[in-house]
């Protein structure tokens, strides 16, 4: 069993992001940390760090969710842009960090970083709308 | 004409980036700025500023294309992680930064970052060389 919070630790995985919806090869979370509004982890399936260690098949479809996931975002929330970006030294399971930006909002025209910034959570009525609305939107589009 | 540098700017592009080859879908180029080894930008061959606002076979090959690029870096450098990011709020032509990891190295452990941190340039002969071998290990991985 390897130590991916990811595959093996739901309740830290709980604590950080809640689950809309699992897709061909994705699973769909909304971002506790709501600072950027409509903030979502998208997670390969599996267990795998880097992107070409999928076969061109996974590849296709986990960017395939990625724009749809996305595409909901953008229908629901207007972003001016949508950031993406996939880390991991640490926590090595493929997983993109979807971070809508909006003109005059936080840190427009700057890369997206959550270092010495204060973190903004929600009620779970609050989460429980826009997991609802994300989750449809998604259902919507597909 | 828009004012995306990576579509109407070659002066300004080419003191950013140096093309390496140009794939299906992508343009590979490599980042001047070699702070972190090996680090590339993925380019795609349209003004699009969103992901999925490409066709399925577009987006499909785009990352199949990421994927090629980095698999090459991988089997150069040896990094210990890739990150990926795009961001470009204020020059949305969709592009992905590719920046290889290393344990021990610049910024291990952290989201890569550009702010406050020096820039590391080469010498032409040192880029033609990097330029030459990844381009020929993409041909050698196709």
């Amino acid at each position: 069993m390897n130590d991916c919070f990811y595959c093996n630790d739901p309740v830290k995985l709980q604590s950080l992001m809640i689950e809309i919806c699992e897709l061909d090869h994705a699973i769909i979370y909304l971002n506790r940390d709501q600072k950027h509004k409509g903030r979502l982890i998208v997670c390969f399936k599996e267990h795998k760090t880097e992107y070409f260690q999928l076969t061109d098949e996974e590849n296709a479809g986990f960017f395939k969710d990625m724009s749809l996931a996305t595409k909901a975002l953008d229908e629901l929330y207007h972003p001016d842009k949508i950031n993406y970006a996939t880390f991991g030294d640490l926590m090595p399971h493929a997983h993109m960090h979807i971070v809508p930006k909006y003109k005059d909002g936080l840190q427009w025209g700057a890369p997206f970083r959550d270092g010495g910034v204060d973190k903004m959570f929600l009620t779970d009525e609050e989460y429980n709308v826009m997991v609802t609305e994300i989750r449809e939107m998604i259902e919507k589009l597909k």
